[in-house]
């Protein structure tokens, strides 16, 4: 396989290559790569922005490369030592086990699970004793490691840092010395820590890993990064409809961002789709694309064409028209009660006739009737709101 | 036993005794505290320096308490893992258990050794495993640990400071936990890693050890620390005439303060007799009485009683005066060949002068005959010099 096509696959979306000249002597010697991601063995329930480095690792995988799942289970079995985190108790090796299974399952609708290595730290870590962990403790300084953004900013803010928090990114180091690593992958917040891994490497006389960092993905809002929290996000476990629906109502710009991050189609293939759209197609067939990609993915290919019949059907049965106003408001985050939101948009001329039509059942949001005059929609999605027979909008609440 | 006299006792010469009034709460339930003091298995050449410790050792062990010697056998077999120190390689087992032994056999002219108990610490260290090692290590700070005086500076100074180097304090501080210490003994130097030993006692439920810092004794010179270095020491294997003239040699200032620090004697006893000297006794009679003592503990009464004849005998056979010129001479610690010493005293008018009187067997230092021109007479120490029949000097060299 060339090298300069592998190479390019490798930084497709990513935030960095190090060292790309590494990397590349690496590749030229045609024997697959060891790649290693560290997973926290913590409960699982993965949204399409944890998929972004499984998808590279699957990318790395349909090149013949070896990937390697850690599972960090040994300082999990410590806990948090410290005693200030109470939301990180120490967990059993059956609790370990469990959630490595629930992962693995579920990162397997991304990795193909036949040719995926599984670890656990606990294999060497616990092996290296007090004596091993005093001395991979001497690899490394003080000084270096307040480098790292994090403890700086606590550091000179005065927050304190517990002296065995210096210690992790060392074992995470020592993880890839175990594995013999040629690369590993993380997102841009593991830079220090991967990086750690490749100076240990060293210092064990191995040749040392490069690292690949992948961006944090943007959720719906296209602004925030996606996360649970922020309820901007796709859960890979959704229903095929609502995954469907989801993808269906990013903005344009933010469909692009996605195809690069988590489409398995190739840069070229994505560019000429671009191309199109940029002559003139409507980008909306390149939304239902990646739509129906992801819904196979993490479903079926079946149950993604159902899901497209249905949004397809809802949208026809209820004669949604292809131009309608598109109208964004702030609220901070909040949402909006619907009936604000109809006034708001202009589809109404207040609230109380808003309020008259839901009784009617004349009000709908994305072709369902309202019957909840409470119902508020949340903000970081766009909604069709429709107001009688023939007054629509788009709405996006922000 | 009187509480307050017991920490008199344990006062006498001490640099600092924290905390005063929990030892005394100690030592109010009436039962035996237990006395740590961690020694690093080294080869042992003890001077009457490294005795300060282990002088306050044998004081509390004659009011009953239970002293334990603490072998730090776990990171000697470790060696200096930063691998910067070339001088510190990892010693064996059978290293560190003849050193230990020599080290005893050394301390046991100063200690009972039958009421000393000899520990090792890898009894604990070793089974803390790499799991134990993060939980202990999330007892500290990293702030908290840079406060440490040296630490401090090296940070301060870009000098590097390797992770373990964080990891040292916190096992000897452990060390403190496993035997249960009621109190630790070191040196002033030692503060910091003594007080760790106190917090983490109280992480574990223990009450907190207190600390007992003892200074670095003065050499000969009365000025430096004792010190093999620096020359200015007795070894406590010294033949005894040698060690009993050395004493003979020092300042009366010097001799009080040794009297604190090295004498058995009651505070009582050396008070009285200063008083005596103060009202015009003869100090020497106080040194005698002082180099006796010290003989006797590290050879035996009858070797100190022939050492003291010997001295005598020496002195009144060459007629030295009990009042001589008293002089110093400046030699940045480098020494004085002979001639010189005797020209700049004032004892010839000339170093030819001088090589003449040797050359006539006329010139003598501490009553021997000088057979060598060359002789260079080394800093910090108290000679008395002699040209001819009839001129004396007292010269300290510095």
């Amino acid at each position: 396989m060339d090298v300069a096509h592998q190479l390019a696959v490798f930084k497709r979306g990513a935030d960095e290559l190090l060292v790309e000249s590494e990397v590349a002597q690496k590749l030229a010697r045609g024997k697959p790569l060891r790649i290693k991601l560290g997973l926290d063995p913590t409960a699982p329930d993965i949204h399409l922005g944890h998929t972004v480095v499984l998808n590279k690792m699957r990318q790395m995988q349909d090149l013949g490369h070896q990937v390697i799942f850690l599972i960090g289970d040994f300082t999990s079995m410590i806990g948090d030592p410290s005693g200030r985190n109470d939301m990180r108790p120490p967990l059993t090796r059956e609790q370990i086990e469990a959630n490595a299974k629930t992962y693995h399952a579920q990162a397997s609708k991304v990795l193909d699970p036949a040719r995926t290595e599984i670890r656990y730290n606990s294999e060497w870590s616990e092996p290296l004793g007090a004596a091993g962990m005093i001395k991979l403790a001497a690899k490394y300084t003080v000084a270096r490691m307040l480098e790292r953004d994090d403890f700086a900013k606590r550091f000179a803010g005065n927050q304190p840092i517990a002296v065995h928090e210096f210690l992790y990114p060392l074992m995470q180091g020592y993880d890839s010395v175990a594995l013999r690593a040629d690369i590993e992958l993380g997102g841009t917040d593991q830079k220090f820590n991967l990086l750690v891994g490749r100076e240990l490497q060293r210092h064990w006389g191995q040749e040392p890993q490069c690292i690949l960092t992948m961006p944090l993905l943007e959720g719906l809002d296209g602004v925030e990064k996606m996360s649970k929290s922020k309820g901007n996000y796709i859960g890979i476990t959704e229903a095929p409809a609502e995954m469907f629906g989801k993808i269906m109502s990013v903005s344009d710009t933010l469909m692009w961002r996605w195809y690069e991050l988590l489409s398995f189609r190739t840069m070229d293939e994505i560019a000429r789709l671009k191309r199109e759209c940029d002559a003139g197609r409507n980008p909306r067939d390149a939304k239902v694309l990646l739509g129906k990609e992801i819904v196979a993915r993490f479903h079926s290919p079946t149950a993604s064409d159902a899901a497209l019949a249905e949004f397809e059907a809802r949208f026809r049965d209820h004669a949604v028209p292809e131009d309608m106003p598109e109208i964004a408001l702030a609220t901070a985050g909040a949402g909006l009660p619907i009936a604000q939101l109809a006034k708001q948009a202009g589809l109404v001329e207040s609230t109380s006739e808003a309020l008259r039509l839901i009784a009617q059942r004349g009000l709908k949001v994305d072709g369902d009737v309202v019957g909840d005059k409470a119902l508020v929609l949340p903000a970081g999605r766009t909604f069709v709101v429709q107001a009688g027979k023939r007054k629509f909008a788009r709405v996006t609440v922000n």
